[in-house]
């Protein structure tokens, strides 16, 4: 096991009922603003949950986030916070939504060019915003971390940073929120929470028992779980559980004490920011062609996650691997998640742009060795086509 | 899965070396009072190690915090505390140790008779001194919870307390300062951290996988490296698999969202209470006496348990489960704790002492349905001859 330092603050409330504790968590005097997306939650109930349990408060509201969410959108809200002397962010939606809020956040007790904070990773974040978060999808587990991706759209350059500032203060997850997704943002957070455990998981060997276990645990949850929930969206605790798979999966619990790889993250970033395709589909294009490639390196974790979690009985872990990378694609076939880049309309003409754009972010060096070079992701990209 | 609410802030520093980072952990101008027990940590460098990592801050030490730590010596601590200006407590030893430190650090803040923290279950808790942990031994997880077990001698009360002001704000686990233990204390680790797992896991089903997955990864893990531990003392990795293990057992993560038991827990406490007996001996006594005597309404779990953790093959529920309480107290003996009270020269004579003591602290309705009542208990202890 590697050392590690492990600290998570965010206070989880979670199940059925619970959006009306909001108002026992927001100081009484604070001037909120309620932060939102396209606006479903105005259709679907649960934006009126939210002004109900913030009876008392003064708030003003911001919509319009975009799925990926733009810098430019969110320096509108830091306009208007300054407009209306806001002092909390109640970020109700997504991890779009929340890592809009978090950008924000951070932004508005920013001196100078807020791009910075991108730019330096969040090691320029001077402060932030007190946030809270009511979670609407299961997906990317920015409600317990300190991470956030924000688009630049006119550069077409999707980051990331980190900030301790941004973690949010709390976060209400009800399962009954996601009942009503569309198919597509179900599949979507089945994918990504299960890519996130397996960045954290499918590297090589540290005997960290616990955090392989607790991983597998997750695997298996959402593999079970993920396909159900397409079939019965109304079904209380299939949306329970995947909703807490989807925090455990990245608030740095199962990544303490292990190597990490995310090379599938950063790849699939600039397809997003070039290409436009959804988060998830990126990664289901991306993750089963790295694996392809570093299937010796990775054939230890591969097999184990094969034998432990997908039920492959072989006994060479080469072969094993390989069943693994298989049943993943699958899996995230079998969510409505397609993972050629052929099934998106794209082509190998659009390598050279993607390799330009990893170079410019100088993500140069991907992986749990670092030994990734955009050669490398050359040869990845066209096993994904 | 229950609703729940999730909040631990304490940060974790894990690994070989990390002692050194105590000192960028206590603030620069704080007077420190060390507290530790028998003196061990004197003979096997770690108190050396500690005193190193303080360089420059103004310290004392108290020593001397007995392994049921009293009442009476936390109040001498007190008294050298507001004597020395102290204003952090860094506890270095194990669960005894860091449970006597909370106590003490509520105690330091508190107006009136100090017993009401206890009598009051830590309601009345008023404030506390920051706590800082080195943990010398994997077993209580009290270095990442807001629970303190103190002993009164003068009555033979064993009794515990929760605040979230005495949660450590850090805990630095190097697995190394675990080496040193005689097996006595490796065994009585192993099965507390053990049996803090099953607590929360041997009820009844509420579909909450991700809960049970991680409560099964932490016992499997424990299971494999318990015995190791007492092989191979010196293994690096052994160790910190059950060190992580042991604080991941009862940090209030597997909790979330089920029911829990701890019946054995306060059935227990009155033994060690009355006759001294070490917890995890009690613990290792009283367990399977519970699970036999409520095998019925236990039995779906424990059959999980024995066929997930176990690799129990059986179809029938009921076979399974008396076969998964077998199995555990054949693992408590092969930790070298005994698990019979005859084991300990204890015999029926005891049973009316002990219910009178959980009638005195009102534990009248344990288990996760409550109700196992004192004649419950009475039945459950002639199991345990």
């Amino acid at each position: 096991m590697n050392n590690f330092s492990f600290f998570n603050n965010t206070k989880i409330i979670f199940g059925e009922g619970q959006i009306n504790q909001l108002t026992q968590e927001i100081p009484a005097d604070a001037t909120v603003m309620i932060i939102y997306g396209g606006g479903s939650i105005k259709k679907n109930g649960i934006f009126d949950q939210v002004v109900n349990a913030l009876e008392g408060k003064k708030w003003v509201e911001f919509g319009g986030i975009e799925p990926n969410p733009h810098y430019d959108t969110c320096l509108k809200a830091v306009e208007k916070i300054k407009q209306e002397d806001v002092d909390f962010l109640l970020a109700v939606g997504g991890g779009s939504v929340i890592d809009a809020t978090k950008f924000i956040a951070a932004a508005a007790k920013h001196q100078g060019d807020p791009w910075a904070i991108i730019q330096s990773f969040g090691g320029a974040v001077q402060g932030a915003l007190p946030i809270g978060c009511v979670l609407t999808l299961a997906a990317t587990g920015s409600e317990m971390n300190p991470t956030a991706v924000v688009t630049r759209a006119d550069t077409q350059d999707k980051l990331f940073f980190n900030s301790d500032y941004v973690r949010p203060h709390f976060s209400i997850l009800d399962p009954q929120t996601t009942y009503s997704l569309p198919a597509r943002q179900v599949g979507n957070g089945v994918v990504d929470s299960f890519v996130h455990v397996l960045e954290q998981y499918v590297t090589y060997p540290v005997n960290a028992k616990v955090q392989d276990r607790f991983a597998e645990g997750l695997l298996a949850t959402i593999l079970e779980e993920g396909p159900r929930a397409l079939i019965e969206p109304e079904n209380y605790d299939v949306r329970a559980n995947l909703m807490w798979a989807a925090t455990m999966a990245l608030n740095g619990l199962i990544a303490s004490g292990v190597p990490a790889d995310w090379a599938t993250h950063l790849i699939g970033q600039e397809i997003t920011g070039l290409y436009g395709l959804d988060h998830a589909q990126t990664l289901a294009i991306v993750m089963p062609a790295v694996w392809t490639y570093k299937v010796e390196q990775k054939r230890e974790k591969l097999a184990q996650y094969g034998r432990r979690v997908l039920g492959i009985i072989e006994a060479d872990d080469l072969v094993a691997a390989e069943k693994a990378i298989v049943r993943s694609r699958e899996f995230f076939e079998a969510m409505g998640v397609r993972t050629r880049l052929a099934d998106y309309g794209l082509s190998a003409d659009i390598i050279p742009n993607i390799i330009a754009k990893l170079q410019e972010h100088q993500f140069i060096q991907l992986g749990e060795h670092g030994d990734i070079t955009p050669d490398d992701v050359s040869k990845i990209l066209k096993l994904a086509l």
